[in-house]
């Protein structure tokens, strides 16, 4: 029997080259080895957009456009609507009861973003708690496998912890995760800051025309230093060269151009065409299939829909299970 | 159109005089009236049980029995096992959103309560949350009235500002409820003291057998200071007198047994003879209607199912609601 992996973001916006390299190109291939479902956190997203339902709705179709584009093969994986499973609320509810107040403050990734975005105390119950609902996610689908960043290994902690906790206390039935931390670091935005982010305003969008390919890597953080082309230039914390280093396939020939630029004598222009034409042979591809889907948004649905159920299938009978073990079973026989 | 009234227990114990008095007494008299829910709150009772989940389940068909023989007419009062109404889960999700850890933590029924149970930073979320999931309850019937303790109307309050946030965030679909606060006070335990409580051992239940219901009031707190017949005895904080002015029919003998207690010459033993009898004539039909029921638990489990669907089908038509107010509703048309 395949290994189950739970991955998935939050519609609140198109897809980056920060997601493609930190975890779509990994699902693509992951995906003929493993049970693959991929959630689309509505739910999630609203923990911090709920005045926001409509933003929430559309990024939907843009986040199913972009799993398509790249190649999430929906025959393989399930797209999932989190909103459209409640069983994942249920087990959010009875796993509350497993969770104290105290722990849930102390979850260094809650911290983070409870700080990041000046919550306080009035930070709403449902963003506090949501290290909770993403327990609910991942064993709802009795996931094994759970691709994640570094930062997100506090969640995946928790999740243990609820697991261990429920199969004491009532039954066995949960399965314990484990987080992948992907091998690949983190992209930086274009303006060289530590992360690539829909809400920094520093992203290249896997739908992005040519054109604005080639303007925003124009525009990119190089080395301030280098005035001159015949000017001595640095490689490390240039973001050029930190792009070449993930998507140019010639690393022999990029290795050349840090010698020359350390030395001087290239200039940052030379440097910008080959990465635009890199990433454009990246995103061209991509781009195209994503235009192609999106003339026929119906038929997306239809792709979600399809996944949806295969997931409420597998939620379901997860719930069945929790049901007994909890002695909430009432009425099957 | 009839009005809603949303009511309910928590299946932690049997049904006791105090409930008889304080709440059933009057679902029996408004079920004519209103359109009437009655929730056993097992998820609730599982909060602070969670780890005694057989406790909860026995005690559902306790308190179905409870319900049924004290009246409630399970042709017109729907009786609900709120576990079996996934959208009342749901709903409490994207409460959550709603209201801040600072605000929950200000409701003065949870902070007494946490207090009472000593929970302090380890109290379980859901446990703090549970005034969020009875808005949930509440609102999922779309109760207008729901009857209440004097100290559960912070509760209430709670429920209305989650109702007007999301009124005026989505779209105005839930109804506001109303407190509907018991005329009758609350009936003082056995011991005399404040409440009658399962968890207290001050109770008298109404399966309580004639022999048990003697000896209860046989241990009644009356006036210690009352040791021999002749002596004057004080009526006030007198338990057995406090039981009487509630439960005996002729009010004018219990007024003459006042004045009677007041001036000395009649004794506790008397007094609580007659107690006995008017108890035994209030619990007495009860507990044999009770004891009939009793014997077909699969008739119970077929009343309490039926009640659930219709419960379901309510509680399934506010979410559709709720999901159109909130964007939710992806696959409907």
């Amino acid at each position: 029997m395949k290994k189950i992996i739970l991955t998935g973001d939050r519609p609140t916006g198109q897809l980056h080259l920060g997601h493609y390299i930190g975890s779509l190109v990994n699902r693509v291939k992951l995906q003929n080895d493993y049970e693959t479902y991929i959630l689309i956190a509505d739910a999630q997203a609203l923990t911090d957009n709920y005045e926001h339902p409509e933003k929430v709705r559309q990024n939907i179709l843009e986040v199913a456009l972009d799993y398509l584009a790249v190649g999430i093969d929906p025959k393989i994986s399930a797209i999932v609507i989190q909103s459209m499973i409640p069983e994942i609320a249920e087990l959010t509810v009875y796993y509350m009861n497993l969770v104290t107040l105290a722990r849930l403050q102390r979850n260094p990734t809650v911290k983070t973003e409870i700080k990041q975005k000046k919550f306080g105390a009035s930070v709403p119950v449902g963003f506090l708690a949501y290290p909770i609902s993403q327990a609910a996610d991942i064993t709802a689908f009795k996931a094994d496998l759970v691709p994640v960043g570094e930062d997100q290994m506090p969640v995946i902690e928790q999740c243990v912890e609820i697991v261990r906790s429920f199969n004491r206390i009532y039954k066995p039935v949960l399965v314990e995760p484990k987080g992948l931390v992907a091998e690949v670091g983190r992209l930086p935005g274009i303006d060289g800051k530590d992360k690539m982010g829909k809400s920094l305003g520093n992203a290249i969008y896997l739908s992005d025309s040519a054109d604005i390919i080639a303007k925003k890597v124009k525009s990119m953080y190089t080395d301030p230093g280098h005035l001159r082309v015949e000017d001595p230039g640095k490689v490390e914390g240039n973001t050029v060269f930190t792009y070449l280093d993930v998507f140019d396939p010639r690393a022999d020939e990029v290795d050349k151009l840090k010698i020359k630029y350390k030395k001087g004598g290239l200039g940052d222009v030379v440097l910008k065409k080959r990465l635009t034409e890199v990433l454009e042979s990246v995103i061209g591809p991509v781009r195209s299939r994503r235009e192609q889907l999106a003339k026929d948004p119906a038929q997306i649905f239809r792709i979600i829909r399809e996944g949806t159920e295969r997931g409420r299938i597998k939620a379901a009978a997860t719930m069945a299970e929790v049901r007994q073990a909890m002695k909430l079973d009432y009425f099957s026989k």
